[in-house]
């Protein structure tokens, strides 16, 4: 058993909901769709994040900005909006600032000389223009987009893009996420997991429970250094 | 391009909402958790589907059992309910009735001479309860389980027990599900499919739109033989 204070040789973070804020969305959202805004946002992420899971295990890949057109779509339909009511919302993926916490991160691991990098579901065009447009590019070393495997997570493909970028096994490797499905994901995978847990999960999935690896280990910002036993 | 009206050669049949009423499930969960009992139900289902999907990206297989038993409490979880005061649900999905116009139409399909198969997500131990509890299995040939492959649907992997248990190529098979997910995934492997769209989904899912396939047909009981070449 490696102890738990040994440090981590990189940290790997997700992107949307984690590094970024969705919560804008909600206003974008009602903008377009007076008294919707809530439940076209809720429902635009859930059903991005359920069509890139199905895409998956039927193996019919699209890239994230098909996905979240069509999801877009579907949450219309949903609460019965015409969708063309709401083109103002087309890239609005792009524009999420950073969330709150997550630069002041950045910069902490970089003074403690760790590698850090993003590992998400978005297509390489979109993770470049989000973390630009939230000022977090130039703090990451590097950026991994599910592109290159043509898979969403929480498939393990996915993950191995990190530990391949970082030339590490994933026991060495720290992974920082929202998301309580990607939570689980990582951690099956092997990869030491914060879990950034929101007050409520924006999608529907929780962890999977008893997947055969402990539990994620629920952490704030502030604790992620000591967690990956970069500082006491 | 195969015509419309060429015959299917077998039949196969979804069963949890499909064959079998997963409607009781609302008074069950009631009569554990009172006041709480539609959310849990849709919660317990929505919990199901959403773990069977993840495991299988994960490859964290689990029989389907398990999955139903953490899928319960974690809708009770949800609610905020002690999952040790729905005990007599143990075992729920097993106690099925099954839909109206399921008996009829397999004794059609019978008097047609077409094989009938059931292709569930559900344990082999589970699919034999079920049916035979809800007076089904003795109008179907063929029964097959996931647990052969310890994969979930929408996997391929799943779809192809089907075409090799009745050899035959998937586009001459007719396929019949009330779940959204499993009609696109279903289309998306190559079967002939009806949807048997319920009022309301009670999985959040929807049809995964643009798999490139053609959507899957919407349908009801009466229709399918006529859907499928069967009849005119």
């Amino acid at each position: 058993m490696r102890p738990p204070t040994e440090p981590v040789a990189a940290v790997w973070f997700d992107l949307y909901g984690t590094l970024v804020d969705l919560d804008p969305l909600v206003d974008a959202c009602e903008a377009g769709a007076p008294g919707h805004g809530a439940d076209v946002a809720e429902g635009w992420r859930a059903r991005q994040v359920e069509a890139s899971w199905l895409r998956t295990l039927m193996d019919r890949w699209a890239p994230f900005e098909t996905v979240t057109r069509e999801a877009l779509a579907a949450a219309a339909a949903d609460v019965g909006i015409d969708v063309a009511t709401l083109d103002a919302l087309d890239g609005a993926f792009e524009r999420l600032p950073a969330r709150q916490g997550a630069a002041e991160c950045l910069r902490a691991l970089r003074d403690l000389g760790v590698p850090t990098g993003i590992l998400s579901n978005g297509s390489a065009t979109m993770i470049e223009r989000t973390s630009r447009g939230a000022g977090l590019r130039d703090l990451v070393d590097e950026v991994r987009s599910v592109d290159a495997v043509r898979r969403y997570k929480p498939d393990p493909a996915v993950y191995r893009l990190a530990t391949e970028a970082s030339g590490l096994e994933a026991a060495r490797v720290g992974f920082v996420t929202a998301n309580g499905w990607d939570a689980a994901g990582a951690a099956a995978f092997g990869f030491r997991v914060a879990w950034l847990r929101p007050a409520r999960d924006v999608v529907v999935a929780a962890v999977v429970p008893a997947v055969g690896v402990p539990d994620p280990v629920v952490a704030t910002w502030n604790e992620l250094p000591r967690l990956f036993g970069l500082s006491h």
